[in-house]
């Protein structure tokens, strides 16, 4: 058996999320499905991802691995994978993993975006990859809240019930800003971890200091506060992308790409 | 009556392109099922657009005009217009027209942009934008070609039959190069008018040319040739996008915008 790294893309506007479901079309659903097709197994490949990424959340850079006793070379299997896939759905490169990997618990850091649409009119060719506020929020408001995201913080206020109940909700952030891109905004945060729904409740409550609801003294004061009815609603997953996934040099199955 | 002018982005995926048709969405059917609830009126209100794109192609800067009786405010009448069309059609701007403003007939020029993807996969999250060839096309090959379109020329070689029969198939090209955009190539085109499919059949031809299957100089000859089955195949529609229409100042409608 052979450890397979893949790095993914996909549209999440019609995906149910990562996670396999009963009914419903997820990425790991798909993937799997590709695996058992392209390697010719007999039964259920589990795939297993390094972020499960919600219903209508979309990837640029979504890790996972499965093991397999194929021996086709990894660029043979990507091109069979790509073959059996929707065309939502891509394999954008596999390698065979170093020893003892996992995308989930290899996994060192992730960054996401969130992309926000500073446009007085909807936008058809972007709806499904931005958020757009009724008024274009103020750049420098959230600014001032995403600055205090740096370090690590208990995101306890920032955290969905839900998910699966992690022992703690502290997580350390590397990066965290907002970035004009054209028109829009962008909200790029790169952290050790994420709690369930942490980077939408973030952008949701900086959304509500974009608009002059609360300060950032009160955005700070929510963060200590650990209370998740303090905060300001969830954003709409269609803004949020999973951009990239984090290993260690030695660790990392794409280090040689 | 009041002449308005508006300006459109829309979606192409799912629309049988602007013009009306008996049965299925175009842009132009929902433009005038819009307007006619936007303004009361009770019967058809004819839109005319400034380009006539097809079934699948992206609108960023479609001009249209429409008579109207009614006494709505321009901005009321462009969030009333947006209120009634669907998610993959918007009205980016509506203004009164300056006095014999005609869409198609005072525009002087044209913009479009059709996009190329070099990835040796597949892009879910590109996949409605843009052209992904099998081998990423040499961009030396499609300037050389491009340059060659610049001024007057007569495009035969790259018209479909199936357009409304024009008295002419020459044009001025002001604008035509490849640019670099991260991983895609764009073909940028402005000229005075387009020839049906010309575009397309362009793009068409000179990804041949990327692909090394003619060279330059036989572009050139295509050209001169005026024959269509000398040219390479059209390319397909989800790739192109109407960018901009462009009128002399005095009858810019958004001039002031």
């Amino acid at each position: 058996m052979r450890r397979i790294a893949i790095r993914l893309e996909y549209d999440g506007t019609d995906l149910l999320g990562w996670q396999l479901q009963t009914h419903g079309r997820t990425g790991q659903g798909m993937l799997e499905d590709a695996v058992r097709r392209a390697t010719g197994a007999r039964q259920r490949v589990p795939v297993l991802g390094a972020s499960r990424t919600d219903s209508g959340v979309h990837a640029l850079g979504q890790v996972a691995h499965f093991d397999s006793a194929s021996h086709l070379a990894p660029d043979v299997l990507l091109r069979a994978l790509n073959y059996w896939l929707p065309a939502d759905v891509a394999v954008l490169r596999a390698q065979q993993a170093p020893e003892g990997f996992h995308a989930r618990f290899s996994a060192v850091g992730k960054l996401y975006r969130y992309r926000v649409l500073r446009s007085p009119q909807r936008r058809p060719l972007r709806a499904r990859h931005c958020l757009r506020p009724a008024t274009p929020p103020d750049l420098a408001a959230m600014q001032a809240c995403a600055t205090q995201l740096l370090g690590m913080h208990d995101f306890a206020a920032f955290t969905s019930a839900g998910g699966n109940a992690a022992s703690t909700t502290s997580r350390t952030i590397l990066r965290s800003e907002w970035i004009e891109a054209g028109d829009e905004l962008h909200f790029l945060i790169h952290g050790d971890g994420f709690t369930y729904n942490m980077v939408r409740a973030l952008v949701g409550t900086m959304l509500e200091a974009g608009r002059g609801a609360l300060s950032p003294a009160r955005f700070s004061q929510i963060l200590r506060s650990r209370d998740r009815a303090a905060a300001g609603p969830t954003a709409p997953p269609h803004g949020l992308a999973l951009v990239e996934v984090y290993y260690p040099p030695e660790a990392d199955p794409f280090a040689a790409d």
